[in-house]
């Protein structure tokens, strides 16, 4: 996007517009400074991952620039299961332990594959499915940067099985079986 | 976009680049207008429907205007599966019989159902997981239009089962089980 | 334009901005279908065609994504007069009847024509002029998608003849005779 | 538009893309300057009035940095006629003599009119159909720039009567009379 | 950028957003047009030049439009120091006396030079270094556009010695010696 | 950018063009991975520092993606002087040591700074004056994301001392006195 300020530090007590945040109108230099990342995210849940973001709503500085930020944790048997982002392009930088990742094209359902060691990068483009799990025998830690502010992130078993969408309407759209349907529900906090 | 001149038919037989492929260096009217829309797509197959794409490869015309089409048909009992178009939003038309359609927020996995009649209109955000199947006793027809020339089509069963992406890793980033990942291989033509 | 949110519908209530309108804060499914197209519009007038829009003042849930839409009906002997869309190319589907449309290109003045049929598509370039009028002999109609949520339509007869713009300054700018001017003046309800 | 690189000097012999030119390899300090509009257009022709451009055509050094130029002399009684920019948005500066300009807008047809003086500056927005003439008793100039590389120039008289578009169907979209649709198409060199 | 209105003149009392400011309610033909250029700067300061801008914040009808424009006065001996525009291209046209022009390519730090008279044209690309000094015995006067609407102006003196950034930070950073610095900071009033 | 394709891996044989490359024909998944930014820059040089890129040029993945990295090495004392990148915003992840950054903005001159620690992120808007500095005892790590796929490099320091510019141009546009500029140009390698 063109700039038409220098920047435009999001003042997330106004409405959203298509391009970003009405600007902040007094800004200091720890507006465009976040500390979030600096701790590990908690990976003692269902995934044994964590996804710590710094989009536009944690750190408002990124409003109207093109970027943001997040920050992986896999622990040993962890995944970032299969999922999107809807409004950028990805760009992981593995800063520890040994990481699988994957992603698919839409037009011929090609899978793309790497295995990631500490200082590999690899970029995910936008919209497409991809995952990342651990490789390895340690915690795995990455930094992860958009191509927006606000890259959105679709979890596929999210999408299906933690909200209201019947399962009937799940497995005529999914061709899975009933069975795998609520189980997965139950599973995620799913109704219906 | 803005367009750096009046219209750009696509050369097909150039690369492409990021902002789609070069222009044919000599145009008509026909370059303009596209007939492969008005028959019917077969739908005898797994999911008793057919998306006739008018995108950029098919209508080269629509190259760099940030438009493009397609044709919907889905027989008794047919469904478009769950489906994501990474690269366009889309506003789709029903001309003929009933439709039940719906997408799923990314934010908060909100799921937006509506059942569609003859002349209604409906809009899937760009990136967003979404589907539309048969709702009544009679074939369906939709046009649709999307918001770039070539917006891309990924249907999760496909991208998931219709290739080599191994069982073990799809079990991995989705949690289904393993015997529903081998049917559905099974039945897609996927292996590993 | 890249998404920064999942979807933004307008707020009709606040002020537009150069990028669309602020974001409505509570969504439902509702916001994003539209049933105003599915009634043929009134073609009792002086074309004898009607354009009904669906663009983001009707139908707010287009805000932000690039895309919109119109229904156009044309009775026998009915036109829409040469026109452009300032902010977005146009694809035209016929459903019923025949068309008869053309643009012409900037560079060269080169005219485009073709004479649709139902399930014929066509293109127009942003901010081409273009026409369509009835080719048959029943009534014809046609969906129409934008790749814009806000595209414009400006009539060249209605920008001429509908306003205020003095005779004199008409004529100075498009050589058309005084008479003329007055005639078309009087039929479409201009002054001056 | 976002620059992917410092600059993108027009390799005019390569196909255009929707983006623009591919770039040209070798480049200097030559291709960014142009002497063209050092020198007035002649002014001996029917409207009295010349458009000389310095767009991307003949100053390829704008390719991709989206701006461009042109000069504008206006003799006595002379006019540049109505007209559009399909792809730029225009800002004038009247640099000697008293032009009248206008234009209209799309939504409800409203005329914006100024006298300009020289030193001053007005915008006529992309798209929009608008119009400069000499109000004054010596020769005007004005020197424009362009939001866009290649903003295009459609003169609705030639769009209408200076090719073969059938008079017939002029007739049909513009309400004309046969008789001022033949006069024009004879003065402006058109056919049919 | 596409337009998603006809127009969208700033209403300045709002808070600006990433695409520009929020669209007035009420516009008249005076919002279009700006006189501010008509009358030289005051080049009775320490760079001999004037730079008077009709950006958004002084011509609040360029909004949105993609373009902004600003006039150079440069007495004799006077300079428009080192600087850049952050948020869009310049062209520059001559209108009076003789300007040395130059900017610097970021890749390979290449300078582009030229000597420009009445009527030359030059562009300066997007956020590269460029200066302009009067090359002759008579005031020079130069138009200038920019390819978007607020393209901002940093120039690298007042950036470096106008504020308070320490003095020990200025000589890490750029390598100047002290007793360089504390000098210009003293006569641009900086302080640290 | 909105995507046309799913991805376009760069063909760096062929012409860039103002949207970036064309699109290689045949890709796999080593060309969306990196390796360039694991191993550390060499720091044996003038400002102790290393900035290793992984633009479009060195990873030609990420062309079309609207984003790109690097990786920046700083050892004791080492500084990345004042520098722009003319075409992205910078995120940078601070990964080992203490950085000391700051940026100044184009409209006041107001200067922003922090001292940054392992796990600290902070943003530097596209084209605006920036620097980053060693602050602690020990070589300091930091991985940067771009918001464009070739964001460029402009040092200040190499942009005047580095090329051919004569001494008494850059002596005009910045206020430096002869011997310092003579000193640095020296230093740098320039000539003039």
């Amino acid at each position: 996007m063109a700039l038409t300020q220098d920047y435009c530090v999001a003042d997330l007590s106004c409405s959203d517009t298509p391009a970003g945040y009405p600007c902040k109108a007094s800004v200091g230099a720890g507006d465009f400074a976040y500390h979030g990342l600096a701790t590990a995210g908690n990976t003692s849940n269902l995934i044994k991952a964590a996804v710590t973001p710094a989009f536009v709503g944690q750190f408002p500085g990124v409003n109207g620039l093109g970027i943001s930020a997040a920050r992986l944790d896999i622990a040993v048997g962890g995944v970032v299961p299969l999922h999107t982002h809807p409004a950028a392009s990805e760009l992981l930088f593995v800063t520890q332990g040994t990481i699988a990742a994957g992603f698919i094209s839409s037009s011929s359902n090609t899978v793309f594959t790497r295995t990631l060691y500490p200082g590999d990068i690899m970029v995910f483009p936008q919209g497409l499915l991809h995952y990342q799990y651990n490789a390895g025998q340690s915690a795995a830690v990455a930094l992860v940067a958009f191509s927006g502010p606000n890259p959105g992130l679709q979890i596929t078993d999210y999408a299906l099985f933690a909200n209201n969408l019947p399962s009937a309407v799940v497995e005529k759209v999914t061709f899975l079986d009933d069975a795998q349907v609520k189980k997965l529900k139950s599973v995620l906090g799913g109704s219906g």
